[in-house]
């Protein structure tokens, strides 16, 4: 038998004791299940999972969207928890501290943007926390489980004074829209920001716009939000967007937008509240990105994109929330309503992220 | 008679002493045309033109392609001559000077953009060279003339070493790619840049790549400027766009692409080829941008556009040419072969930009 078989062998682990929900088919229903979770190498931390964020991402693989969702499905990508085993090489983490594990737990670890920090961009491609071909050949399982085994790089220190439930959504929602802010410079007081869009991602961006000292206009297609918006998450300006006049009437006015919407909408109405050399940073997705020449070219405009964000950045944006008492608005639920969760997400009737208390629900 | 029109009066040149050409109507047909340019004022600079730049705007124009055409209308911005006579309050300029003038000729010169040498941006709005309204109430006429008078603030020293003729087509070709190349940060030595489209713009494009130490690939729809762009131009590469395999073949290894291509295109299949952080500039005119988001999140990428430049940037421009000895490609012509010259470039068949003989053409 050749070593490396040995060595395979050896570092399974063949009790199913990782309790999960999982979808089973394209039908996206979740419900129970048990597998195994890789044996803790020198460099994993194994967490017990507290709590985790529910994200768009967990719609989307569950029901195949993307055509490459492989089943049992476990998903769940804002995975937070208290460390129960860290291996020998381990310093960064003990048992007992709190953590985080984001959208991906693998990477090369070797190329210029892992050495970055930048893993999310890392040139062989990083590894998704669920549905991705870890380095073992296993298929990474999320974290609607009980517990995960994570290299500790992608393991994030979540300061104790910081709610967990709260720090769930920061994994992937938070840093989502933390990411490019900061890479644009939208953290320069005085500018004006516009948020497109107010769920997960949206929320986040007017909480991440008023610590910087922004003038934050929130645009949603309807007035339903608008209380919250500016009462609550504390924006200046509400828009609704089919409102041609409220548009128009603020042409030229926007230094940065970050557009959360995943829906299909124009571009050009927002370009045009840009003010010369504005940025549009897109997060969302929709179908198509699609515009007039002169929305851009005129006035010397810029759409960007945006994926999560890398290690480095994901660390800072947890201290600065706990810093500056940034707390996502979260719905708590337990584990036996994700079916219900979601659908309620696609219909977007959530303020602003649901949350799986983990620890109380998953038995 | 009020004081306002009294001196209206005596500013208006009622001599019919400037020639040109001009097109009367949307057939585009220019004929020799004579008018009055206004009396120097004490900031203006008056000065023959030698030479005339022949930019796609003036297909545009001259045909009413935007539909706000005045005619008669005298079109040309990239216009270079001999200082002939000076306002009072000039001090920069003496007779005799070479000198240039882009594409506006006014601007509020009171607001922020104006403050920070980027008048293209005037919050008030630039006055363009031709076919736009000046503060006089006057329609501006462009550089098919034998003579113009501009405020000084919108004139540019030509060093004395620099051939004329090749001045014209910095004035518009020359700043619209080089503004953006600087905005972008794409004169830093060892990058790779993409030009897509080789006329006017494209060919200055390369041009500037080389002179910052770029590694240059040209993208065109044709191989017939192949030999030219690697052995006249320098570009490293040449990539037809149509040819899928060298087009996969070169993904995720650009930093820069500039677009120069005023034809429709596919955006997905450059955006591709760009490195994570990668960005493309638009400064075509191609009649939509449409791409998939998945194109600009992955690897967070950016478009942005960008429309000529502002006086600071272009005297720089100007005096980085004549530093690095970069000089546009041109075919000099008589004015009376202009309305060929015309159908020419809508035909795309120009290396690299018509240059009218205004000099010894225009009597």
């Amino acid at each position: 038998m050749p070593v490396l078989t040995v060595v395979r062998v050896i570092m399974e682990n063949t009790n199913e004791d990782c309790l999960a929900w999982a979808a089973r088919d394209p039908s996206g229903i979740l419900s129970p299940y048990k597998f195994s979770r890789r044996v803790l190498g020198c460099d994993d931390v194994s967490l017990t999972i507290t709590h985790c964020g529910v994200c768009y991402a967990d719609v989307a693989w569950t029901r195949n969207k993307m055509r490459d969702s492989i089943y049992p499905l476990v998903p769940g990508h804002e995975i937070v928890g208290i460390v129960k085993d860290v291996g020998s090489n381990v310093h960064r983490f003990k048992v007992g501290d709190h953590v985080g594990v984001g959208t991906y737990v693998n990477s090369c670890r070797e190329c210029d943007y892992c050495n970055d920090g930048l893993e999310i961009h890392c040139s062989s491609g990083s590894t998704f926390t669920f549905n991705a071909t870890d380095a073992d050949g296993t298929i990474t399982k999320g974290g609607y489980s009980s517990y995960i085994v994570v290299h500790d790089r992608y393991c994030y220190k979540i300061p104790n004074s910081y709610p967990l439930a709260s720090a769930a959504p920061l994994l992937c929602a938070g840093i989502t829209v933390y990411t490019p802010m900061m890479r644009h410079k939208m953290n320069q007081p005085g500018k004006s920001l516009g948020v497109i869009g107010l769920g997960g991602l949206g929320h986040m961006a007017v909480k991440f716009g008023k610590a910087f000292g922004l003038k934050v206009t929130v645009f949603s297609t309807s007035g339903s939000k608008k209380d919250e918006a500016l009462n609550l998450l504390g924006a200046d300006k509400f828009v609704i967007s089919s409102d041609r006049q409220e548009m128009e009437s603020a042409a030229n006015s926007l230094d940065f937008i970050i557009d959360t919407a995943s829906g299909d909408h124009p571009f050009d109405p927002y370009m045009a509240l840009l003010k010369t050399s504005g940025v549009l940073v897109l997060v969302g997705f929709p179908s198509e990105v699609k515009f007039h020449p002169a929305s851009l070219i005129l006035g010397a405009k810029t759409v960007s994109g945006s994926v999560t964000g890398g290690t480095k950045d994901t660390q800072e944006m947890l201290d600065f929330c706990a810093a500056h008492k940034i707390y996502p608005e979260v719905e708590i639920i337990p584990i036996d309503y994700v079916n219900e969760a979601l659908e309620r997400l696609i219909n977007r009737d959530v303020k602003y992220r649901f949350v799986i208390d983990i620890e109380s629900s998953l038995k």
